[in-house]
């Protein structure tokens, strides 16, 4: 997706550790007019699917995907929870999801109630990297007995496992740019 | 709202401790087509007074605020965080947040380059009940030199003392829904 190519090499910043920094737009602050692009891109992507319903994580995923929502026929959107807090009870899909930015491992949860059988899940989330929180996603759709139409990335880190393994497992996987590498601070495109 | 006050007797579950359970429409499944009138009612509390950015905090304000953007001319969406990650770095406006839901306190942070003289700041969330956080949330608007347009809540539990503190700052508060009393399950709303 060029524009936003463009916009990661405008607005992006390399750091040590091959972190890539886009708080700038993607996921501290958020432009609204870029994730409708975004969303626009995903339905394009994910045409004919049948999707119903959003899936994504807590908090970077959020903004996008409720967007993105408004490109698939207003669906609702599920954000999974990564700690168990008073508001949430009852029966839920939980998954373990380690995450190494943090240096952590969550309990990631949705409830019972808003996946199913009949649902038609889009997966969507900021970044893919080894995969973790993909993979803990996929696990709670396929508990849900609901079926996965697939897995919408906006910055996919190529150098990293998490895309090849996710692709290995036969699911759909679109991630609208995939960065190869980052070598010496200068950003690298997948074609 | 009115259309918001019949989501919430028809959607919303009332539990032990004045818990009001929204999270069919609110904030675990969130309802796209619900948070695009809610952001078209907010436009209109605060039309006039210039927004030119809104400010939230993660994790269950992120989407309102985002599609309430839409309304605000795409105005940018900074979602105020509530740990520190790898991925935040630099300079940051910080201030402490009591959460009774989840009985910790957390550092809530934003970054300096996002927040400063001349925005204008709309804050939205999607709950007020004590007040601690959209306390903080004013408080880094005031550390960056911002001015504060007002702050915009879906749903106020107007028998908790949040939003009397806040109005009584001279806060432009504006609720869409204040639930003065949830006795025997039994929500009442004020006026």
């Amino acid at each position: 997706m060029e524009i936003l190519k463009q916009r990661i090499l405008k607005d992006g910043v390399v750091k040590e550790g091959n972190v890539l920094k886009v708080d700038k737009f993607l996921n501290h602050q958020m432009d609204v007019k870029l994730f409708n692009d975004i969303g626009e891109e995903f339905a394009k992507r994910f045409a004919g699917t049948g999707v119903n319903k959003i899936l994504t994580i807590e908090s970077s995923g959020i903004g996008i995907a409720c967007i993105a929502a408004q490109h698939f026929n207003n669906c609702p959107v599920i954000f999974a929870k990564k700690t168990l807090s008073k508001n949430l009870d009852g029966e839920m899909f939980v998954t373990q999801v380690k995450s190494y930015t943090k240096g952590v491992t969550y309990d990631v949860m949705v409830s019972e109630k808003y996946l199913g059988k009949g649902d038609k899940v889009l997966i969507i989330d900021d970044f893919l990297a080894n995969g973790c929180a993909l993979m803990g996603l996929i696990d709670i759709v396929k508990q849900s007995g609901a079926e996965l139409a697939g897995a919408g990335i906006v910055i996919e880190k190529g150098f990293q496992v998490g895309g090849k393994t996710i692709r290995d497992m036969g699911v759909k996987l679109e991630s609208l740019a995939i960065v190869d590498s980052m070598d010496n601070g200068t950003i690298t495109f997948r074609d």
